[in-house]
């Protein structure tokens, strides 16, 4: 049995649509109800909600408080997930590359461009993607998106057409 | 065969999430994929998109423009049903009873709190309803919405519940 | 507040996948998950589960207990939604008819021809129409199903267009 | 980019919902709208509908079908996805393994208890994860389902449980 945690901490792939504001806003953890659509019969996944942030107002104080979290859960679990806004994800991994020099374990950044239960969200494809992609890769930090495994430091986000590519 | 036309105008019905600004927006009709979910085989239904607009910046001249394109199609269906936002919806629905004191149709404004397509939805619930509405109601000008068909100057917009209740 | 007693028996609306089987089958209630997806403020819905039937298996023993079950009720609310299976909706509302002559409400039996949660349901349009129809609707007997409602006496099934249609 | 042919025979991930027979039936190819729904930017995948089969009524002769198609396509692509019945995918896939033993790239067996487009589908999860695995598998024949990839010796379907478990 593979213990995985998932760390969530806001993002796009977690916001809601708010009728008060008529805006999309991120208020609380998404991710354990879609992830009770998936069937995972042989993987214990724990859900850590740390945080509700669009990660462009994601500070250095919080990427402190993820180091710790993932500090604090790395001698119990296989591997970690982390959900997070698609803008400074590859920031924060590269943080994490830096202060956990010697990972046994993969850690996968993933997000979404459309949240979760919007049509066409790509959130549940990333998340799916992520769970399988902990069982094959080695040690290190990833960036999981639409059908591709990213090592940390070759990867960056294209606004333009809302993915993410390969860099040198 | 009843034949209906379904204007529709903009609204939080129809709106979209867009990846590039990260926020919802009027860009397009929506109504015509949604309609094809219904299974309506007694019913022509036509649907003319006339604009793309958030309710509260709806003008007098868009206000003229719903009336005109109504008083073009009058003749030819047996009923219309408006799509609009809810914030002005009886805006405009009072500015059409004024300017129309002789109708012999029945005409249905509906809209939604949620965008068609997000979870949560109640846009189709209010196609649904105002379709099936027309063919029950009396000639006048209705807000149907969340089960219920309201004459125009009997209801209001309450934003705090989400929905609309009915006036003296 | 409008009250309505939504009586389920089973039919194709209610049939589920089984995966041990790998056939749909009537196992349980599942109305009550899909009356939660609408919007019904004013309305106040008490789901009655009766039995978990195909309707081509529904007897004379059956429809008497639905008969009971409205008897007992029909005090007690202002409209009955009965879910049925398709095949014999027609013959159960005649039977409700006959028994039933001074009836002060109305009483609408619906159901789908693709179950509830399949792709291409017309279940919860059905619903949708079914519970609007009780607020217009005069009393008597009546099939609402795909945008129409039906006086019990004047509609039968046509099994080759899967939908339900007016004899004289 | 990665070319994928996606090899579609049928089986529970592709039974639609029949109105005329009330039951589940394979037609026709189901998959390419599914893929539709995913993101695959880097992935060229073409579909290839080989046969509608329910995997009990499989025989050699089918079997030697989709060995020769995959023989066809191999120098062609990087990777072959088959979407097969539960029942019998492990006796296709070590068919395959013993008619091609010099493979040199992975070929993923997956399919789903439950069928696409019905509610707590495992279908589309397992084609997102066959397509991922694709990318990280070493050459050989796998059955990729519910979050795990088994090489085709190792794995046999549990009924009971609806899932694929690990054989010595």
């Amino acid at each position: 049995m593979l213990k995985v945690d998932v760390i969530t901490t806001g993002g796009t792939i977690e916001k809601i649509y708010s009728e008060q504001t008529s805006t999309v806003e991120n208020l609380d953890n998404q991710i354990d109800r879609d992830l009770g659509r998936l069937r995972l019969p042989d993987c214990d996944v724990r859900v850590v909600p740390l945080m509700n942030k669009d990660s462009l107002e994601m500070t250095n104080v919080d990427r402190t408080a993820i180091l710790e979290i993932i500090e604090q859960r790395l001698s119990d679990c296989s591997a970690i997930v982390i959900t997070h806004g698609t803008d400074t994800m590859v920031q924060t991994g590269l943080h994490l590359k830096q202060a956990l020099p010697e990972l046994k374990v993969p850690i996968v950044l993933t997000g979404a461009m459309t949240p979760l239960g919007f049509e066409g969200s790509d959130g549940l494809q990333n998340l799916t993607e992520s769970l399988f992609a902990i069982r094959l890769l080695g040690p290190g930090i990833y960036v999981v998106m639409h059908n591709q495994a990213f090592p940390i430091d070759r990867v960056k986000k294209d606004r333009e057409t809302s993915r993410f590519v390969w860099i040198d």
